[in-house]
């Protein structure tokens, strides 16, 4: 299973599931390395994520935040928490000793326990950057800055995945692709969260072999959360649940999973179905993963896939 | 004036100050470079310690702390504090990128605004560290594992300074001292405080050349405050107000106020005065510290020095 958003997968199976995460979205600030999405994952399923948020950990502080601040260390529109400093710290600290990020990731799940085997979709360093126009000039920044700092108001020439074409997937990617019984495109972000995955070279290809089940961002022409319409105008496509299905394209998705609201959607090549989409609570998402991967079991039989 | 203990002097004159911080406790734990001796005096005279502890951040956390040791990361031993750790994250980063020591400190201070002159003894890397040996053999450690780890309750049968034969003073270290009316050593550890600057060529010989009058560390045979005497016994020096004149040595020091308690105490070379040495506020600080200079001001007289 792909993508960032894993709260559903978890509980839907015992089986074996591997989440690969985006790591796009990485940065380094005050000389720690900080992996959004990963972390995401791994607070999520570990039972350490702020849930209101959805990002980050529960009971958090901001004490180095603001001390860093005090002392005019810019930037300071990340939003540091004290306890994830600490995981920083730890990656930083295990980067600087010469492990790759696959590895770190799996020290850090080791005290998580996340259920699932997470693996970061590379070990290479890459990175959205969003190219902007205003009254200060085109430029492009990191897509923290432009997702945090301008919450994505700043109107985006281009999004860029820097390194992303001499990346190589992270150990174990392909292999979990290939042997996966099918593959489950959250709702995530489809540009630069799953978008980012799929640039990495082979991690397409590898998935277009199996069978794909997506699940659309997009409820009646807006994100469900998230500012993804602001990326997906960035790349020319419609903010719209069967608009994002074609531009992720029928040689990868085999199935889609739209919203009641997009029923009647109708997309070349893919199998649509609708069903409520709103994730209104664990139950709710559970029930939407149950449907992925039964729609990508049905549709693996009509393919005579492996699985 | 000399040493890590800054308190008084600050108190006591409008005059252009610098203090000569000791860095042979400084230590890398996670990534950060922590300096104790001149985060102390920073905090102190910026009004950030913690009084009571006499040393940290007033009204800290330790969070970061926890979370390291909820990932298993070592040392679990060292005190560092939230709002601690965002002072060692700026320095950390300007040593990555290229800063030394003494321009770190200056910046470090456009925030606290000690009214001194901070300066650390050298830009280059000492560290103390203590020769042990206990069943599990004879091994060095850092100053601080030893300190607080083991609350110096460990045998040292040697404190070395490691680094201190190369190193140079950090760049206006002697200028300071050239230009100083009188250096003061304040009531800092004799050996790895006061110690460790004195062991970095060029400052004791600068020193050398001025009036020096020191405050006695030690107060009937016990120090005052922390494990002196575990490290006079290391270097076979007597707990004594005396013993620790003698070892300082008639070529450095001029004068040498120890406490009433102590009155009659007789070093040869040194003129010895008694008055009360317990620092129970600040203006019993601010009095010593007076004290301290007044007689460097009558001794310089008698020298006929500069100063």
């Amino acid at each position: 299973m792909l993508g960032t958003d894993a709260t559903a997968e978890e509980q839907t199976t015992d089986s074996s599931i591997t989440v690969i995460g985006n790591t796009g979205d990485d940065i380094t600030l005050f000389g720690l390395r900080i992996c959004p999405d990963l972390d995401t994952v791994m607070y999520t399923l570990g039972g350490g994520i702020n849930e209101e948020q959805g990002w980050g950990r529960t009971d958090e502080t901001f004490t180095v935040k603001e001390e860093l601040a005090a002392y005019g260390m810019k930037p300071t529109w990340f939003g540091l928490g004290d306890r994830d400093t600490a995981t920083h710290i730890v990656r930083a600290q295990m980067l600087a000793a010469g492990y790759p990020l696959s590895t770190i990731t799996e020290a850090l799940c080791d005290r998580w326990r996340p259920g699932v085997r997470l693996l970061p979709m590379t070990d290479d360093q890459v990175e959205t950057h969003v190219v902007v126009n205003d009254d200060q000039g085109r430029r492009a920044i990191h897509f923290q800055e432009w997702w945090i700092r301008h919450r994505a108001a700043l109107p985006a020439e281009q999004i860029v995945s820097v390194g992303a074409e001499e990346a190589k997937p992270a150990p174990g990617v392909l292999a979990a692709i290939a042997e996966a019984d099918a593959v489950v495109l959250p709702p995530s972000n489809p540009v630069v969260s799953v978008g980012s995955i799929l640039n990495v070279p082979g991690i397409r290809e590898a998935m277009s072999a199996k069978t794909v089940v997506g699940v659309s961002p997009i409820i009646g022409g807006a994100p469900v959360r998230g500012m993804a319409d602001a990326c997906l105008s960035a790349i020319g496509v419609e903010t719209g649940a069967g608009a994002v299905a074609a531009h992720l394209g029928p040689d990868l998705l085999d199935g889609w999973l739209v919203d009641d609201a997009d029923a009647g959607t109708d997309v070349e090549g893919i199998e649509v179905r609708s069903r409520p989409l709103y994730m209104s609570g664990p139950a709710a998402t559970e029930a939407i993963a149950r449907a992925a991967v039964e729609l990508a079991a049905e549709l693996a039989g009509k393919r005579g896939d492996r699985g």
